[in-house]
């Protein structure tokens, strides 16, 4: 796709400058061709076929004496990108670099520039394909409201239909503890509260290290840690939750025997979860996958049918009826 | 909270002028003081109490004729802001402003100023803070490896905790319908798959007006054009997923009845979230809520319970013997 790489970015609106200019002159013209407030940090030194010599740092530039020549000042050694280079890829190289003028440079031609606006609007078009990923949609290239439905259902219809097939698996997870179920038919009272609670501290971690992850904080060599932090943490969740879940299910009168197996199961659910939440996401960058736009809604998926698993099994050990 | 306000994010590095200085001598103050590459588009005119009298275009000063004063070619029209403003506020100000240089004055006098850089890392941390309370998280302080399981359970368990209590509901509906689930045991398997369809089709809906909203393409009053387009994306989305629906009851083989019954509901609890996915996004940036945080946990409980509500009265209106 031609949108999400450089060249759909960079922009024309660049000095360029002769290796044999004087500093008195390339002062002068940066000044008169100036549109807007800001000032280049760099201009960019080509020959007479594009190609790019060097660049020229605009401190150095207004430093310098006027007798000077470019060809004095001029700096070899720079950052630079393809045109054909993927937003992604950049995107990574960039963000948090402190750069805000690069070349962009094609065999050895300078075919444009990323000026500190366009590499803003690179790095907010890739954080917004990641948040909208993440709501298991696909950007809109035009404005909402002009969107037509069918436009929108293609959008969504696939990730939609990816998740249904995902999640389809619980049905026979619950079939087959169909005898359990008519048994004691207050089980079926607490599968939305269990998964629920499974999927959501499960998110809350999976975004805690999607975040530490991009800070470059935490990498797969650092799983033992993550996963004792995690597991301790989860101990201190699953101890608070577990007591919340009690309480619900005393108030709802279901018994003694079910009251204790939903305790259990949220706690086993939540420490399950942390488990599952701490090395996904590790595991998918290691793989090269973007963790921040697969992890949420298929982690929860994946929590949701085990955790039904671990509530029957459980009921089955507690439940004197199942004995 | 200090971190919060524009105080923790300014800096005292700008270049103060005095209204008398001449353009030939803060040119040559300009180049001296520059630090890093970056050239400021701003410098400050202030008096001997560091009152801020008006700005100096650094564009306007390097074109300007070495013989004028700062008086001649300084500005008296600016935008600031205040060092008590807290982020969220200036957030909404600033992004997408194009302003990359923003004096910070409290009663009059200079205080520090907004950079490029200090903008960036403002709007890069209120976009976390989003990014974090979405996963339903507070964000740290600390990197995440020097962080404490304490510090994390505290920082995750209130919002568990209160996801807990709202998600609690769906155990006094399904016990509502204790007799159905008895009768029609087969009923509970769909529960995970059509709750967590709704929730992941209001979450789409919910993740594209948000966007839209903060691009300011819609608003409270576009609400009829919003959910006329919603309700008709989703019809075509709630036709798919019923067939879909269809196929899987199919093979796990529940009977025509109960498969009839899952196929409807699925149709109607994805109408039923567009609706309430459309709403109170719009109806929370009204209230001065940020619908980025409190959105997509919040409305997938809430079409939890209500599906199972829209679930079971299907049935009763379907099925043989409910009848």
């Amino acid at each position: 796709m031609d949108d999400s790489t450089v060249s759909a970015y960079m922009s024309q609106s660049y000095l360029p400058v002769s290796i044999a200019d004087s500093v008195a002159c390339v002062k002068k013209s940066l000044i008169e061709h100036l549109d807007g407030e800001q000032i280049p940090t760099f201009l960019f030194v080509v020959d007479q076929d594009n190609y790019l010599n060097g660049i020229l740092s605009v401190k150095s530039l207004l430093a310098a004496d006027e007798g000077l020549h470019v060809s004095d000042i001029m700096r070899h050694n720079y950052f630079s990108v393809a045109p054909e280079q993927s937003r992604h890829d950049v995107y990574d190289l960039i963000n948090h670099s402190g750069l805000d003028m690069i070349p962009v440079v094609q065999f050895g031609k300078l075919m444009g520039v990323l000026r500190p606006q366009d590499i803003a609007e690179l790095i907010e078009d890739e954080n917004t394909l990641d948040a909208q990923l993440q709501g298991a949609t696909t950007p809109l290239e035009e404005p909402y409201l002009s969107t037509s439905p069918v436009t929108l259902w293609r959008k969504r219809v696939v990730w939609l239909l990816m998740l249904f097939v995902a999640e389809a698996y619980t049905g026979t997870v619950l079939k087959a503890f169909e005898e359990q179920l008519e048994a004691a038919i207050s089980l079926a009272f607490f599968i939305p509260l269990l998964i629920g609670t499974g999927g959501n501290s499960g998110t809350q971690i999976t975004s805690t290290l999607v975040r530490a992850m991009a800070l470059g904080e935490v990498s797969l060599r650092n799983v033992g840690a993550v996963l004792k932090k995690e597991v301790s943490t989860s101990f201190l969740v699953a101890i608070t939750i577990g007591a919340a879940a009690l309480i619900r299910a005393w108030i709802l009168g279901v018994g003694a025997e079910v009251t204790i197996v939903v305790s259990l199961t949220i706690i086993a659910i939540t420490m399950w979860s942390a488990i599952v939440s701490s090395i996904i996401p590790m595991v998918l960058k290691k793989l090269k996958v973007d963790p921040a736009v697969v992890s949420a809604p298929f982690i929860a998926t994946f929590i949701d049918g085990t955790g039904l698993i671990i509530y029957f099994e459980i009921a089955k050990l507690v439940m004197t009826e199942f004995a």
